[in-house]
């Protein structure tokens, strides 16, 4: 058996996020299903490195599956491209030891989240970012990004429907954003990230930026360890994983 | 009567273009519903700058309507963003002179136009460019783009489909084009455009880039005055009208 890593990008907005559900379109369906029709209807699983939800799209997403066929890389990347819908694209493929595993082995992954925050709607990042007209105070906001940096406990900016076990402790790398025009650009690099976590921060930081929170609320509510203390989770559509890295990289 | 000038802007993935066409989605169709809904059922009519096809994008239309409604321009705005969907939006509303004509007193248009040249594909990027993977002479496009520049009869890059009558000489201020990444941003201006004159245009300057034409061939072929001696016409989706202008501005 071979161990293929696929590096692909999708374009979230039709899909029902990434993992598998009965009568949705989903990422890794359509995936399988490509998969699938290369290995002449044998069925094959796939492992990315984490599912992105409804409408969270993927700039870089990481993904391995196990094979007999003794495909080059280019030709499994032509075969694949030519299968798949024209809303993901497989941009890399290459071998991996038979111990890589998409998930467990991630080091580092990126996200960003993209705002419109100014008086317009632009019709074109509708799909891409989340429209946020309201005045901010970006110097609070940075200060407060600067909370999120380091080691945390993050239950209270996690989805309290997670069903993850285990530790709730993540190291975040970096926390920042810039503006560009209306246009603001997140950055959130970490070891790794809990369910909505990067999207429950936003909402934090949107609230800080109108004055419902001060940046050292920010410590008090990681302390809290307490979902119900924090407020909304920001809009999918925003979201997009942007990067995913590897121990032998 | 009030005469109403409309600026808007448009993703054209999802409509069978701008014009009015029984049984389709169209940008027309959706604002003169709204207005109708504003104006408590009865049937408004509306004329923009120029149509546009199935699939191509407007960062700026303008159009202008008739009404007796007393509503400020702000509260109009208002209204129609809420009645619209969401790949339409009003970016600017205001009232003009009665014999003010969206079409009519266009003095310049602003084209432009998008293609990804190179070996990968942007699923980001679909539905708004042209992916044209091959390699291109960008020394000769930049010489032929100049002979399109002036005033020209473009009768040769004109749909033969198109039923305008009355002259096919149009001066064009500027044709040019950029390299970001990969990424070719072409910019056309001119007084005025014929049926898919961009798009076949666009489809031309490709051939000299492939060496399919050489730069000098346009001027043969404007001098041709007949469509079935130019090439393809480049797809929709990576036309974009940019801007149109008035007399008064």
């Amino acid at each position: 058996m071979r161990r293929i890593n696929c590096i692909i990008s999708y374009d979230g907005t039709n899909f029902s996020g990434y993992q598998v559900q009965p009568g949705k379109r989903t990422v890794q369906d359509e995936i399988e299903k490509a998969l699938t029709k290369v290995h002449k209807g044998q069925s094959i699983r796939v492992h990315a490195s984490g599912r992105t939800d409804t409408g969270v799209h993927a700039k870089v997403q990481s993904l391995h599956f196990e094979t007999e066929f003794q495909l080059s890389t280019e030709s499994w990347k032509k075969a694949l491209n030519a299968l798949l819908p024209n809303d993901i694209y497989v941009n890399a493929i290459k071998e991996v030891p038979s111990d890589f595993h998409a998930r467990y082995d991630v080091i580092e992954k990126e996200y960003r989240y993209y705002i419109i925050n100014g008086p317009e709607k632009d019709v074109f990042k509708r799909n891409y970012s989340y429209y946020f007209p309201y005045k901010l105070d970006l110097i609070a906001m940075e200060e407060a990004c600067r909370y999120f940096q380091g080691t945390h406990d993050f239950t209270s900016f996690s989805s309290a429907k997670s069903t993850a076990k285990g530790s709730k402790v993540r190291h975040l790398y970096e926390v920042s954003f810039s503006k560009k025009e209306n246009e603001l650009e997140f950055i959130l690099r970490g070891n790794g990230f809990l369910y909505n976590m990067v999207r429950i921060i936003i909402g934090a930081l949107l609230d800080v930026g109108q004055g419902k929170l001060t940046p050292q609320d920010i410590k008090f509510l990681l302390e809290k360890k307490d979902r119900r203390f924090v407020g909304v989770t920001a809009p999918p559509q925003g979201l997009h994983l942007w990067n995913v890295k590897y121990k032998q990289e």
